[in-house]
């Protein structure tokens, strides 16, 4: 299904009708609205204005166009700013962040949860039972431009009680995080500041618990929303458009309030912002890197309920990124379809028209300023037939394997990289790519996410293990393969008092006993049976009585396991990673199918689906059947539907 | 004519006879003064002290040097700022620049217009009259030290003022900038503030005009100076030294209120601060470019009655770029005989003396500290007596080919690069270079400038295109070739209703229906009739019914044009500007003559020059006449002065 | 002897009997304690606990182990601040730095002062008399995390008071800064405002006069722990801890106060953060450099008596470098027995056991934290048994070369650079490192420091002589080479009115009549008597009726001198340097054997030590006799000890 973003305040309202049957007519179904319009909702403090709201949902509902609106937090208007000027965001260098973009607010402004409950109550009440609303989307973009961590009086306040309801006793908040070193004891919760602005670096445990709390600040933030909302506009869903590669807030907390998760996929802006090399980045300009979108669509998906949606789908050129070329030609359409078979609900474009002013300004839209279809937008046509065409498609299957994201382990390595270079999410990716590039679905879940009837589930890195997360590891037959710094962490930010990787020693008798991070290259060279390549940035050093999977030239192990679990103590490059993941493949039966790094598969029920990212063609090396879409060969920046024939053994 | 800058309040008094002595036999005919000795003309407040000042003239005049007096604004005294600390300029981090240093002032501040009338009024009324003083400097390098865009108080004060005057009502300000999206609507003028300090971006409309304001607010500065001076020194020129490279104000706006521009010409100091790449800075060390002095010769001429000045000339090592080193023998002689034949009526020289103390005492003089010539010193010498066998020289004549330098194209590139390296300098440079490689002289232009006369005008980049801009276009019979984002925003920074290029359209059907920007790295092929290259960084997508002129590997077309314009729609890099700008002055019969990358030809009048920047030696290919200097094989850093032959194109 | 630094604070108190026990089993005799530990002393403001203090030094003497205790100043605890917030430094940006990490203080302030005596006196009337406690160290690494320059109101009213003493007068002052340049002239001292937050740069004579009045600061701080310590601990040795490659104060003045020297030698940590190439970085990655050790043994052993320690030595990786690898099987050893071959009294490793918590966990220690020896541990063992076997070692004779480290160098070059990568450290580095490839003892000294007794002393850059170091230059029969910059301001950072290289022109008839920093990537070649190679960075126009010893190919002097002394007025390139050194050691009959990069020998009486830093093996190239470590075949990574040979120059 097709949705778009529309921004009815942005127009001429004799031009709402015409864009609302030009909406219908390519296949959009849904359109959110309303999400940063607060100074046109309430111009003046207590004064709203609703009858353009009121019109502007008619007229779409109108063309049978669902409506999904959005409460409008992010952008509050100037007059509550000057009447609250506490509600702004403190950043770590001390200083306010003013009015005149987006996100000028901290969730732990008192004020501003008043004001937000006023809004929001005021829009709930108005719309809640409009029969064309089908859905909330509160806020937009949690977190965006980094303001979860925030540094004012109130978030020190907040910080205060958080810790005070955490530890109970300043005694055990000085033991927690180990105050004795260098003076840092506290005589009260009091004392307590938010770690920022030291001479040299935060105790990091201080550093770990300000990110809880600012995560569950948030997450709080948001539940005060959805239970307006829930009282309100009871029988519709709530979402949030949450953003790709953002680990600064656990995810599935704040998910907890909402009925399914939703993301923003802007695929070309991130191969800039992801710390790729730029050979890298120059080889996915115009296509992304064929795991970027997957592996966030099934991220979503997981983490509320097996539903999600794209919020916000890139249609064209951005205007954030570093460059901002626009996508190659089919790429609209591919990452479309390529959504579709990671389960998306709704694919909903960013935005309906590009805004010719303001910031946003060299954003594409499907349609262009002057009303015409974009290159992106005649695509999206092309998709919107086609998807019709297709039908509807099977249900998604649970994968062999799955593949565990950990929003403390982003925080405990950047608080901690100990080597600069040592970047959770490029682990992470390289992890989720090596085992993509062998053909097969993946599942991403997050720690305490159940296990069950997985073969093979992998930890790329979690330094804390949560009680939650270990009953899920116990609870599982599959195997379970743990990445560097796993288990390394207490839960205060402190080494196990038997050394990493602590707890996991349940599963695995081995002994970290030294690291090394290894600087810009330097490669070291390792091998095991079938298997060799190279570590680098990261290097463990194993004492075990295991065998070792994987060992170095010099002779220490690398790699080691038993039936249960496998431990792989360093940072693999992504060939060694690639060979690993296929020894592991083979050794629990998970058929696969290497494919080129352009080329992904992805299962959807009975029906294959092939992405070709280029720049070449690809056939298919397997047999084949019917084909919904497509044929054996796959051109550059296409792709193909069709059902895999029975030899097959994918 | 020679001139030198001159500091008698950093010497000794028994110095200056024989200072004044030795500039006189060095040719030296005209001396800057005082700009920088406030606090020598009045020690404490209101107490002044302008004896030395009168000597320091007398000693000078009596020597027969005509002396250039600057205003001392640019270094208020201590006392001044501790008396007054409003004065000072608030950066875009909210904080005040202190004292210490120089430029520590916003021009918004009332108080600081009070104290420049006032000292400026009782220096006017001492010198006015007095037969030496020819003329007068106001303040030195406006904008130095990113100066322009201030925000205090009285910056944001007038900032509302500016606005309220251009656009009368609130509402008319909240739809110029269209500060319906993401809520930023005000309510009245008292509402805005600078556009600083957000969490994410501001509103690029809000931008363009605090930078439009603070231009205008500069500009008045120096009128108020101008008017004062104009008042109590009549007959006297008035100038102010503009920088190289400086696009932060609108020059032209602020030349109106002067006689005639003068530059501060620093060719090897701008090696390391332009956007060159690090082969091209090594390549040009100790020489400079050949295009960045010639430029700006060009600019300043036309900037205001076809007259210019280079107040500040280097003579040595400077001491403010990453690296200084000494130019290449010949260099100094070379780069004062280029701007005369660019037409400066005086190049004089930053500064008489290496002063030995304070921030700049690694900053070359014509004589080093212990009062013997420097290296670059010695060359002056010789420059002074070839200028006076030379004898006076023919008048300027115009150039058949101009190129339009726009402050807004600067400004507007800079709030929306949208891809990082759309480096407005740069093109310009680029376009520059590819023209005088043809061997040819290039008038440089600003917006609104006459452009009878011309056969070509290019116009690299003009976003937006003012009345006086098109008015100009419309009258002229010269073909116009426009660059990339030509005509891409309106006055307000909005994308055309008909897209870009906008009004241009009135001279080309062509739409620019999508925009890339390309990261480093990416480079597409182009060719045309007897053209081909590579474009980068910048591509636009063309939809026009004209004939393609230059075309992409994938058949898009790049450059499109008809008899009255042409449009390019990418960054072209170099060898493909050169060869198409061959083509364009094929087409309109300007003669040209392929110079290697280290030559230049200027003409003036019947003579032609030719400027050698090394290291080979050129043998000039077409047919000479008498040599006034040099010969027919032109050393490296060393140059020509001859009549070209009859049968020369040239 | 070896030592350890011990945190009683952070472990359970019963086990600190087994930690002695197992310390005194490892050969170590002396523990540092308590310099974090105020918080533990003073628990809240007047309430002193010295039980656990007490019993901590009882447990350490029963295993007959001698303590030194650290003033715990670096580290005041969380009330102080809370009660005297002034106390807190204030960066150049105008912030204070506030309580989390360690030296959240500004020397300046006089309630920190107070603070400060107050804590030291109450600690040593404790422990003054103390059997087993030996010595003391004053705070901890004085300067850490770039505490010197603050900024301030007691700083700033600290600089006043200090220029007021030195100049006497304000015209004094302005004059000596050349306050006229730029209208920058005070009234009266109490107008002056320490240099930094001006619009561009500060004056440069201002900029040192603050960092010699900061430098004082600390000295004048430090000297006044050491009074307290003098009359309650008499007969205890005061010593502090320096830190490597660390010029921001002068090491010279603050030593005064100490008996001796002790520094905090970290050889991998300092490859990452030292100015090296990165393919330098990775060549030595887990060795280290061969000099960067053996440098601060010979500058802090000649630093104050000729006596030395090493406070903390690196037992494994360690937290704070871009990169903490491991270091390489053998060079924990290694370094242990090269600091004893360069005359330490005791190496102490920080630290005894790895602390699981806070800011230093991934900091290695003797001890992992589940009390098993790490692999550092387990090397400090063995040379524990070695140092016993071998015995006690000669002393050490004063080397035929000096090399001498002018801080106001550092500091002179870090205010005017005039070239970016113009780095006095690395200048320093690699004059010692070419002296060093050549097999020989050098001795590290400071400007003063006597000269008698050397046949050679090298000075790399010295710009401002002082007169105690021209005293010392007269006063010695040793040749003299003088380094680029050398002499070329006088004390109050000018040019000399005769020009650099001012008054060393008493020992040469050169004049520097120009100078050229040289761009990256900009090399110049040149060549003398059996010596050849290149310039970069910076080259001096030496105008001298002196022969030329080296020459650049385009025939200007590159070095030149006489019998007394010579001049380098270049950055000559690492292989030009040994060159040049190898024809002055030649010249000067001292011995020389070239080794390879990664060997350096150094002799101690009798006794000759080989280091080889790796990978490969080397043989010793010499006549040998008796071995005490090793033989003739180095292994990489490894050492020996030996007598050489009669007929061995050596």
């Amino acid at each position: 299904m097709l949705g778009v973003c529309y921004y009815p305040e942005h127009w001429d309202e004799d031009w709402w009708a015409e864009d609302a049957r030009q909406m219908r007519e390519m296949g959009i179904r849904y359109v959110r609205i309303a999400e940063f319009a607060w100074s046109r909702m309430e111009p003046s403090p207590g004064r709203y204005d609703w009858g353009w709201l009121d019109r502007a949902i008619e007229v779409l509902a109108g063309e049978g166009l669902r409506v999904v609106l959005g409460t409008p937090t992010a952008a509050a208007p100037k007059w509550l700013v000057d009447m609250y000027p506490d509600v702004l965001p403190v950043f770590a260098d001390g200083k306010a962040r003013g009015f005149g973009s987006r996100r000028h607010y901290t969730a732990a402004s008192k004020r501003f949860r008043a004001e937000t409950d006023r809004i929001v109550t005021e829009m709930a009440k108005r719309y809640g039972g409009h029969p064309a609303v089908e859905g909330w989307q509160i806020d937009n973009e949690f977190g965006g431009d980094d303001t979860v961590l925030l540094y004012g009086p109130e978030d020190a306040e907040g910080f205060r009680a958080w810790l005070s309801a955490r530890y109970q006793s300043v005694e055990a908040l000085n033991r927690a995080w180990g105050n004795v070193f260098w003076s840092m004891e506290f005589r009260s919760f009091g004392e307590v500041i938010p770690p920022a602005g030291q001479v040299s670096d935060a105790n990091p445990a201080a550093l770990l618990d300000f990110w809880r709390y600012s995560s569950d600040s948030l997450a709080e933030y948001c539940a005060a929303q959805a239970d307006i909302l829930r009282k309100y506009a009871p029988g519709r869903f709530i979402t949030h458009n949450f953003m790709g590669f953002f680990h600064q807030f656990d995810h599935a907390r704040l998910a907890a309030s909402l009925d399914f998760c939703s993301w923003d996929s802007y695929p070309l802006g991130k191969v800039e912002h992801f710390p790729l090399s730029n050979e890298e980045r120059a080889r996915w300009y115009d296509t992304s890197h064929p795991d970027f979108s997957a592996f966030h669509h099934a991220l979503y998906r997981k983490l509320r309920n097996d539903r999600f949606w794209i919020m916000e789908q890139q249609p064209g050129p951005v205007n954030w990124a570093h460059w901002n070329p626009a996508p190659r030609q089919g790429m609209v359409r591919l990452w479309g379809w390529e959504a579709l078979a990671h389960g998306a609900e709704v694919v909903s474009y960013f935005r309906w028209r590009q805004v010719p002013f303001a910031q946003e300004q060299m954003h594409a839209g499907l349609q262009r300023p002057d009303r015409q279809l974009s290159p992106g937008g005649k695509e999206v046509a092309v998709l919107g037939r086609e998807i019709e065409a297709v039908g509807s498609l099977p249900q998604i299957m649970q994968a062999d394997v799955a593949i565990v994201l950990d929003y403390e382990a982003a925080w405990v390595t950047t608080i901690e990289p100990q080597g600069e270079d040592f970047n959770y999410k490029l682990l992470l990716h390289r992890w989720y790519e090596a085992l993509r590039r062998h053909g097969i679905n993946v599942d991403v879940l997050t720690p305490g996410a159940p296990l069950e009837g997985y073969k093979l589930v992998l930890v790329p890195c979690m330094p804390s293990i949560s009680e939650a997360a270990m009953a899920a590891f116990e609870a599982t037959d599959a195997h379970l393969l743990f990445g560097p710094r796993s288990g390394s962490k207490t839960e205060n930010f402190a080494i196990p008092s038997t050394l990493p990787p602590g707890i996991l020693q349940h599963f695995l008798p081995v002994t970290v006993a030294e690291v090394s991070s290894l600087r810009l290259g330097v490669e070291i060279a390792v091998s095991g049976e079938g298997v060799s390549g190279t570590i680098s940035r990261w290097r463990e050093l194993l004492e075990t009585e295991l065998d070792a999977m994987v060992t170095a030239k010099d002779g220490a192990p690398v790699m080691v396991g038993n039936e249960r679990a496998s431990y792989l103590g360093a940072w693999a490059d992504p060939d060694l990673l690639h060979a690993i993941f296929g020894m592991m493949l083979d050794r629990f039966d998970i058929a696969k199918t290497t494919v080129p790094e352009h080329v992904r598969l992805q299962r959807r029920g009975k029906l294959m689906f092939v992405f070709n990212y280029g720049p070449g063609a690809w056939t298919i090396p397997f047999e084949t059947r019917r084909f919904l879409l497509g044929q054996k060969t796959v051109p550059a920046c296409d792709l193909a539907i069709f059902e895999p024939g029975r030899s097959s053994s994918v």
